[in-house]
């Protein structure tokens, strides 16, 4: 099973952003905790990352012909993009895609509260911090198995 | 009069998914009907598609600019995109826009019954499949002669 | 296939409220134009209006005992009626009915942007004019073809 | 002028419902001072009921026609047509109408607190009981003048 | 004791719509059914049914008249018949009525939630199918008794 | 019986602002009106304006000690002064309020729909110009007949 | 067929509280004459109150195992318990509930309109006192005969 | 570190209620998958399950006595009590505690898109089926390493 | 006259829960405060604290039978239970009962803005800390007196 | 200590406005219980009354300069009034205010449930009439011992 | 061009209330930067302040006889004076009016994003310090010039 | 101090869209008058331009990399991008960002009421036209003295 990794707008900014509060974990760390985590769980991975809406539209395409399944974080287009959730939806009829988000979305701002894919998810795991990715890895692990 | 047909994200996975409920036509073989409808017709027509939000706002600047007619199927965008509104509203100086849904986005979630454009549109047609389409063309045609 | 063309509260009225605005079309103009392409389209119809919420419930009742396709324009009833809701229900067991209207409701009043029998028609047409009305013909051959 | 004094459903049990509140006042008796006043103030008046939406939107299509005022207690129609507004709204080329509640709507349950039509009215005249016919053709007569 | 049991638009359409679902039991078998249980707890009993919510008025204006008691199944203008609901107030005066609904109101659309006569019924039975009116006779036997 | 005439915030304008649009009667002219309108009726009356919310609550309450008839327009009050609510409440003991607004407030912005008064008012009269203040008089004559 | 009639928080203090408005009818009382009833009608039936939530909820846990029909009058918790609900949602695979309510619920406060557990109901009966629970006893006996 | 594992309502009925849905897996299964789990990371694990708000707060307020981890899958309480969530933001003084759910919840009615302890928990893990309870273990895990 | 205070959900923790901000005054010292100022007082007294709303419930009932007053900070259950409202509401016939907050519940999270209970209540003191149960213990003796 | 007590728009109505219902307790009489209590609890007090927004807004500005606890009934202003709320913002560096209104504000009309000012105040006191103005002295004496 | 500046309620403390919070800059230091600028640019300018909503609405009367230009921080009436509005629609004859808001309104309390006057000023500028009264100065000075 | 200006989508269209009412100052031209304004203040500038939101969100990353104050007329993106919120919240750790529109947002659609990032700008200028750009300039330069 491959797995693609997809990280949406500002996710770029990791560590450079406030690292007193983040911490100074940077993008390139995750994907590399990422890459190891799925090594020992024997799966197959790839990251990417995009600020364009588009571009994020045109990965689950790609996923969704190959059939990889997909852990997405799809930062602000989670609370706005019907075009992603449009594409993603397609994902059900393969291994779906887990949503994940590193911050506590439900302690934040009102319009976080609201997710335009949960619904058409897997499953979610937000607030347990980078661990997030490598929960949902294991996820897969555990259906592949 | 040149017709331009727009199609929004996710329009080109027309025919790719979930062919037993959408049936395999593609986005290819719904521009080929719409130019041979057009031909019949005596319109000139062009056919394109994007999953980018912005790349939709320049091609309806530049129909602006030609005094183009559009036929737009705004996909995820009709309940998102103050920016496309934006620009489509400088085509009603000329010919005016036609928004087209295949589904009938009345009978699908709460979300999609909302469109930034329908108000600014001359007309919508939604559900009738990819014939809607054809009778935006045959609008168009009967405003020319 | 036959098809009835039903138009709802106020729609006598085209043609002498603000000819001005509304031209000098009347229902009587619009009824002999549908006629006409429906001629030419191979289809057998018939038009009637009703300014009674219950004759257009028991007309309905009629179209779906005769299996007939119905094309409505349901006036100020789209907004209020559920009663006209639950006879139009009953035709999605034979070729169900467009849902016609004259002007863009998008660009009215709030209360017009509700329908109550938009989700269980085959399809919507607005603001096209009596075009509209054509083209729900159009429709219906390109299904009976 | 001629004045058409139009009275909605249930307008026709009055003073016959519940006496011990709303007095033996019947809906004769209204018409009776009603056509009194008018002969005072020069007026032509003609007085009419009916309890069902069809009706009343048609006798509003023939004071069009005939470009009569018209005096409207729309009764629980006021809360629920937007037919007969769409018929009303055609009085505003002529003289228009008043809108008139016996009763003080607005005293009453949430739902009356909302009329379809007040908006397009002349004005409205609410709570001051049988006197608001009276009024309303007074103010008739003092725009006649 | 004597009951008028009331039935509101489509509600002639029992038996005829759907029977896979509804079952073949027609309106009239309905009345008949009423009739018999009717008999065996001593009630005279009438069964009227309408598509005009004008007609539903006025027969309710009779049962004031005569001091009936009354079942009543609204149909669709349970959701959106404040004149119904006008009419019906009067009854309370007398025996009052029962509002009755063959299938389950709440698990049905958003907008069959909410009845504009529930509060100024005797009560309400709703999902019961068509044992739901033979429970209102014995309802107002009981009170009889 | 006395009546004091009370106007709101702004209405000291009357006459100066926008002439082309509200003519040129003055609150001085409209004062003139009422008292001889006033005089035909054998009525005494007393008419007084204020910006000051503080202001108006104070004259209701000395028209509450002296027992006088009050007829308000509050100008901007009616959408957002409970305190003015509070006072006129106190009149219902005696003759009460009848509440004139000049313009139609119902076709003006939304949050002009909302009377913190009308509910305690003997009734409202809106939209019919100054003839308004007249026929709140001729309300009060006929009361007192 | 067995049926369990469940009662809960408060219903213990029936004929304790107002009894000039309530009656002297006591909870005893209701459970003899359903006990009463049921015999006549040849079902077994088993009466239980609680004020606690998570009592009832077994009990319904209990009900769903042994395969008994239920009659439950949830009191407050039918407005505030998803609790209750996801453990009812199970006796849908046997012979379903019947939702009570003595008082006519749709009259009284805003927060009593909506219940959690209507929707998954056979149905519901409200307002017709405690000859609810007999009307709902006589429903399983039709539908166990 | 300790980890105590709570389940709310209904949650002891896994595994018989509709197994051709959620499986055979029971919870006393789920509470032996965990042990295991626990055991592998070198944490001590204990499980409860109550059907009673009051008990699940009163094992909340132990955890904040001892100092230990909580996961907790608060079924209906989730959406309904706030006394849950009072007990449990005493926790964050200490390891805080994981919101588990089995079923995606937002694919499930609205109401249950609300929780009243999401965002004051560490993170939540929905949909992800019995997974979800092994996955909060590891988070535990790796922050006590 | 006798007082019962009854105290809900959590409130067993005051002084455990983060003494730094709300103090090391623990549930007994609080009770010890009331019981010494209800010595002083000539009033007698009892207090009784659950987090169990069963529970809760039915000690109001004896409060009723007993004809007690009552003092209660009904905690979380303020915000959601309706069963302790439909219990509290039985007080009214006797000395009614006085809801006490030690917080300012309106300064803290939107949903503790509502309370179940604060209509029916004698009155409220809220953000007064424990003051506000000598105050209301206070005000049962001026009643008294 | 000095405290200052304002009161409101209309409160100068006390015990003029229907006194069968309010009690023949006029403000002069309020106002000397308050200078009794205060004598006995060693406070300063002084009180003021207006129904002038602007006059209340000046006197909390007065107190912020003097340092006075402020005892305020705002009267209708508790509902509309962001001035006096920003006033009173101020008095949180000093002693803050006690909000205090005479009747249960809870259980009247629906806009009354909302308080500009209760969550920057240090407690609120409602529905135990004067009573309640005595009690926040007791609590100002409190804090002062 | 005469420019009048008025500031609303409570900003006569400036520079008194916390000034840790808000510095020592007074609005005498404000108006005497304003008329230094003004001086700079040309214009005539006076400054007023007022807490009475009455007293702001007739300079706005003043300003629109003399058809000034206005720069209005309106402070709390922002969002709640009608009277205000209604006031300052005269001023779009003239200069016009430019709304001003030291603090960044839309980073505070939910109830200050509503203004009662920014739709019908010329323009807004809000959360730039007292640098906004000097750039609405320079706004005017660019239009007249 | 370097400002970088960004414009978003339709922008480009300054004076080329409706020249009647926009006049005919395009784009090209507004950066002149900045890049002019920005020279006289000393101030250095760099003006920008996109219709794609991820290439807005990367120019606001440089700006927060280069510690550039931002001038940001985010168009339609105001009201629909949390990812440009996201990104531009990083910009309050140096100079923040100024938000400009151009027209009066106020006065438009509903939809344009909300902002996504006014509350996290230093403050927003809004309806003075191209003027607002300059303002801003102005607002940098007295910050940066």
């Amino acid at each position: 099973m491959k797995v693609l990794v997809l990280n949406g707008p500002n996710l770029n900014r990791l560590g450079k952003r406030q690292p007193e509060i983040y911490g100074s974990t940077t993008l390139e760390d995750v994907e590399m905790f990422v890459a190891k985590r799925a090594e020992e769980l024997g799966l197959d991975v790839e990251c990417r990352q995009s600020n364009y809406e588009g571009q994020l539209v045109e990965w689950v395409h790609e996923a969704a012909d190959q059939k990889w399944a997909v852990i997405i974080n799809p930062g602000a287009y989670t609370h706005t993009s019907v075009a992603l959730r449009d594409a993603l939806v397609e994902l059900q009829d393969n291994n779906g895609f887990v949503e994940v988000h590193i911050s506590n979305v439900h302690a934040r701002e009102e319009f976080r509260k609201h997710s335009y894919v949960s619904d058409i998810a897997r499953g979610t795991i937000a607030g347990l911090g980078i661990q997030g990715y490598l929960l949902a890895l294991e996820y897969f692990a555990s259906q592949a198995s």
